[in-house]
């Protein structure tokens, strides 16, 4: 495979095409963001080890039947995946009270919530990705009831598989954001990325924040967290 | 029917216990609020016209077979309604974008939706009164799935109704917000008030506000604008 023009390059990472037309190629940056680009940081490692997680954790849904645009790990920075057109929705799944969610609704960070909760966020910076409803999304035309159903399945889903997984590590998985796309057949496709980036993830034990908040929040080293992460799946 | 105690005041209505148990005495302040409290005013007349035109208004939906916590006009500034506890939730519907709506979605205000559309706010001052989804009104347990349907068919009935009645008097319908409550047999009917204040209604010729987005964005007079729709429904 032949790394071709770079043609997109987004806050973490950058996508290339290569000689096969429905495959591209990724790059992780180490770039971090935060509060919508409002907060910036360059943090070595980063890109590698949102590249690693990302490619153990989409080859662990493939394994428990869940495909994704994921092809494969070339790298330590570096992925091959599907092609695939995003559909403009950031799907949130949350099994425990955390940021936005708490403060929207007034609920304490870290109550468990009765069930998995999923909603739908407009993928919109000059917006900020507001939270929308369904009905938004229909008048909006941005996925058809029969998508944003199968987006919600295969959201939880995942949910029930990391969540598992996660608990067997040691770790709970408070929330976590996935985005999908349509491959060049129109057939829609887990993509993106799952990493402490797009995951709330906690110890069990110590309630140690694990994810990015530890960059939102000036809580640590974002590297320390990522690659205690890291180390966990990686033994599996 | 005696006025008794004062059981509630809230930013545009006095609410008192009467002789009946089931029934209670609202008096309409002249108080106008905004932007959650942010902006106030007090503006003479303006109980006196949001008393009559939710007087005529629920009167109008009754005819229609649509029953709300109503009972009857006493004064300019009274009225008698069905005691009833208020679900905390703001019901919403949208027929053409506009204010937060447009805000939120990046449509710009004006643009007539594809159908009319149902949004739900978590009524919390503190929270500043939050779009949510069903789901955080399962987990607020604010309402069950079975009450959220029945809200959603009254509001869109509503809106039947109140469409087609202001068109015959040159008013665009835009958007507006009901409140419902449940009465002391459990029944849960329509409340509050549907006023200038709750609506958005724009002269359909001359698109002239005449609503609340008077006093939000300081266009002129709100007395004449209430005056104005007060003018046309009195005249049905």
């Amino acid at each position: 495979m032949e790394k071709r023009a770079l043609l997109y390059e987004g806050k973490a990472k950058k996508v290339y095409s290569t000689d096969e037309p429905t495959i591209v190629w990724i790059e992780y940056k180490d770039s971090a963001t935060a509060f919508n680009g409002e907060k910036k940081s360059e943090i070595a490692g980063k890109g590698r080890l949102n590249n690693e997680i990302t490619s153990l954790i989409f080859s662990k849904l493939e394994q428990e039947g869940i495909p994704s645009h994921f092809v494969k790990r070339i790298s330590e920075t570096e992925q091959l995946v599907k092609k695939v057109d995003i559909i403009p929705l950031e799907t949130v799944v949350r099994n425990v009270a955390a940021g936005s969610f708490s403060k929207r609704l007034g609920i304490q960070e870290g109550t468990p919530l009765s069930k998995p909760l999923v909603e739908f966020y407009f993928k919109n910076d000059e917006l900020g990705d507001p939270l929308i409803i369904d009905d938004h999304i229909y008048e909006l035309q941005l996925a058809t009831p029969e998508e944003v159903a199968l987006l919600k399945e295969k959201a939880l889903q995942v949910n029930d598989v990391l969540t598992q997984w996660f608990a067997d590590l040691g770790v709970q998985l408070i929330d976590f954001k996935l985005e999908f796309g349509k491959d060049t057949s129109g057939t829609v496709l887990l993509a993106d990325e799952i990493s402490p980036d797009t995951c709330r993830l906690w110890d069990m034990e110590t309630k140690e924040k694990l994810d990015k908040d530890v960059f939102r929040r000036d809580l640590g080293s974002l590297t320390d967290a990522y690659e205690n992460i890291f180390a966990r799946i990686a033994s599996k």
